[in-house]
């Protein structure tokens, strides 16, 4: 077995076996495939795609390639979750101590943004002195105290993940869907739990914007963690509209707080958490009906729980709780310039890739994963789809710097944003729910 | 533009423009593209492919990131061949002196071994004193002398094909119509010629054995090369069994001399060499009806001078010319083990790749371009395809070193070798030729 023989296997559309996929990944570990052959190898794989087997070794081997996470001493029932990304996503915030007050443990590993979305992490870490590299020790603690943790991925979990990971992002191999399936699980089947729920986004703020292509990344996810021995389920959710009234890192930390403290509003974000954690607490055994979540979940917050275990677990991790205290805190600092509305109407669209985009811009995001980032941009929306505006109707605050260019933001919302005299007709936020064997079902 | 845009384009099967392709290879002359960035752009080439257009500027690129040969002095009609590559294939040799004898100057430029095919600068050079690598001025001076010239590629003429050859080499993208055909076509269009002869071949020996594909790249050479402002014909030839009777370096100059002496057996070899000749002189103008080249040829080897032309090239560049006066010199060195029919019938296969195989094995060629080359080694056939045998007759010598393995020798002649009680029905050596605008014409 060599891997130019392998690279031709695949290039002529062969399937590999479980001992060649082995190979791969030890040669690429030792670091004895030259680049170019990786290049290449990762090219052939994009274009000419795995079976499920495949995708199944290659999961196995990137979870075998690092350490897992036992969480031995946790007796609840553990669910973690994982989104794929959108903008304004502060899902995990929301979920994390509601389900933990209902009697889950969510231990949740999260990246860093890149590209035109967020990162769990780095809004986390708006909150000053909050650390998210933590032992395994240090995991179950506050897993134990607080019922549900945000972590750093480590880089004993699965490292070949991030080899890949960063040459698939030089080779334009990013983008496929048995590629995507064996780096997501490949981490999170690393921590032992007893089911994931996934979060698969489609929209603009969607790294895959199709609904078709979501659908099959989501079925990827739930079959290739049900033949590994995993429960799984997938929700399908809308990123056409960012989630929420903020966007940028200690704005949408704001916005979790302002929600636990029961100022919800029942937009796109709360769908979205709703469903989320009715999943959760449907595969942990907590309630035995799906629709039966959101009364539970409404009293959960209501009850103030699900705060105090947001801010018990920030200060766990060593973070300055008055930031949730005092949330105005983590929106005072910027300059701001004001959004109005040109014409009169219907919001119809606001795009999330290009709000995104225009945050990462400001500063709020990564070009590179050496960039610094500034935790006070960002977007406040004050108008979202739907509502009705006239002409000087503040629609949006920006939070930026004193140098960035009041231009640029105002050139992002012209495109970002459409008025319409048309009535609006909402779209479905929360489109279904995969439960592996080909079955979907519906959310309603 | 940069190369990761370049590899998503062509990923998603889209078109490069002119300046996309000069930018990628003035990036790959500078070694500016990460390799990982090479193999992914290589292998995206390899499966979606390249047009026409692209080919043709591809083809451009390659010939302009080198020198020219000119060739200024030469008034003669200046003609080129091109073979690509089989076990067996002396050609050069033949039509070289043949067609200087008759009016054309042939410059021909050629590569070494590798694979399972011969190179033609390896067997000139088991002529002792022999030098290859040859200036612009020498070239020049030794084709007015003589009428033709062998010389090896100079690293100055298309070194950007050089680089992308062993990077298409080492990530299995070689077997590329369009990458073969700008390889080829960017280091020939660098030597001023007036049209090129391209004998393409098909069969067991070749890099490309279905016919199908062979001619593929016949159209894709002749048609490329006619869109760059140069004539070109291609033959499709058969490799199915070795050309005449030797294979091996010196050998194969034995039978060069042997035949250039008129001891001309009217085989595959000879076949070949007739229409490659017919076609050069037809497009050099020296006939007018491309059937009537057969008689020149025939009496120009009796007349002794294409013997006497090989001789003085030979000598001009430093070779021992006595190993052309008593070209028993060139096969008297080996070990010797014949090889004898095991049963009865027709001859009806000898297979060329596994005859090349084993004269590489046996030290006549190269496992790695570094490897020396053992230049007495080979096989001589006393019998061909067609013939009839009786159990025990002799059907090859097989000429080695003491040391290789006599059942290696016999279990690939056990491979390579058909008897069968069946009447042989010879196959057709030349299928056609190409003469470019979808034509094709006999050679019956």
């Amino acid at each position: 077995m060599d891997i130019l023989e392998l690279i031709t296997k695949k290039r002529d559309g062969k399937s590999f076996k479980k001992s060649e996929i082995k190979y791969i990944v030890d040669k690429l570990l030792d670091g004895d495939i030259p680049d170019y052959q990786i290049g290449a190898l990762l090219m052939a794989i994009y274009l000419m795609g795995l079976t499920d087997e495949e995708t199944e070794e290659l999961t196995q081997q990137i979870k075998d390639s690092g350490t897992t996470l036992e969480l031995k001493g946790i007796d609840r029932p553990i669910i973690d979750k994982h989104s794929t990304g959108g903008v304004g996503d502060k899902v995990s915030f929301l979920i994390g101590p509601v389900c933990a007050s209902l009697g889950l443990a969510v231990p949740l590993s999260a990246g860093r943004t890149l590209g035109h979305t967020g990162g769990t992490i780095d809004k986390l870490e708006s909150i000053p002195g909050v650390r998210t590299k933590l032992s395994s020790d240090e995991i179950e603690r506050v897993l134990l105290e607080c019922g549900f943790v945000i972590f750093s991925q480590s880089d004993e979990i699965a490292p070949v993940d991030g080899l890949l990971y960063s040459l698939r992002d030089a080779t334009a191999t990013v983008d496929s869907i048995p590629l995507i399936v064996s780096s997501i699980l490949g981490k999170k089947l690393a921590v032992e739990t007893d089911g994931i729920i996934f979060d698969v986004k489609f929209g603009s703020g969607s790294f895959i914007p199709e609904v078709a292509r979501a659908k099959k990344l989501a079925q990827g996810l739930v079959d290739i963690a049900n033949s590994c021995g995993r429960k799984a389920n997938a929700l399908l959710t809308s990123n056409n509209e960012p989630l929420g009234r903020f966007v940028g890192n200690s704005l949408e930390i704001y916005e979790v707080v302002k929600s636990l403290k029961g100022e919800i509003f029942k937009d796109n974000l709360w769908e979205v958490s709703l469903a989320v954690s009715s999943a959760m607490l449907f595969m942990g055994g907590i309630v035995k009906d799906i629709k039966r979540g959101k009364e539970l979940i409404e009293n959960s917050i209501l009850s103030g729980k699900p705060l105090e275990l947001l801010i018990k677990m920030v200060s766990t991790v060593g973070g300055d709780v008055s930031y949730l205290e005092q949330e105005e805190k983590l929106r005072e600092r910027s300059k701001i310039t004001t959004i109005k509305a040109h014409n009169e109407g219907f919001i119809v669209r606001i795009d999330s890739r290009i709000i995104g985009e225009l945050v990462r811009n400001m500063g709020g995001g990564r070009m590179r994963t050496t960039d610094e980032i500034d935790p006070y941009v960002g977007v406040e929306f004050l108008k979202k789809c739907g509502d009705e505006v006239k002409v000087g109707d503040e629609i949006a605050l920006v939070y930026h710097s004193d140098d960035f260019s009041i231009e640029k933001i105002s050139s992002s919302f012209i495109k970002a944003i459409e008025i319409s005299g048309d009535k609006f007709f909402p779209e479905k936020i929360v489109l279904s729910r995969y439960i592996g064997k080909n079955e979907w079902s519906s959310f309603d």
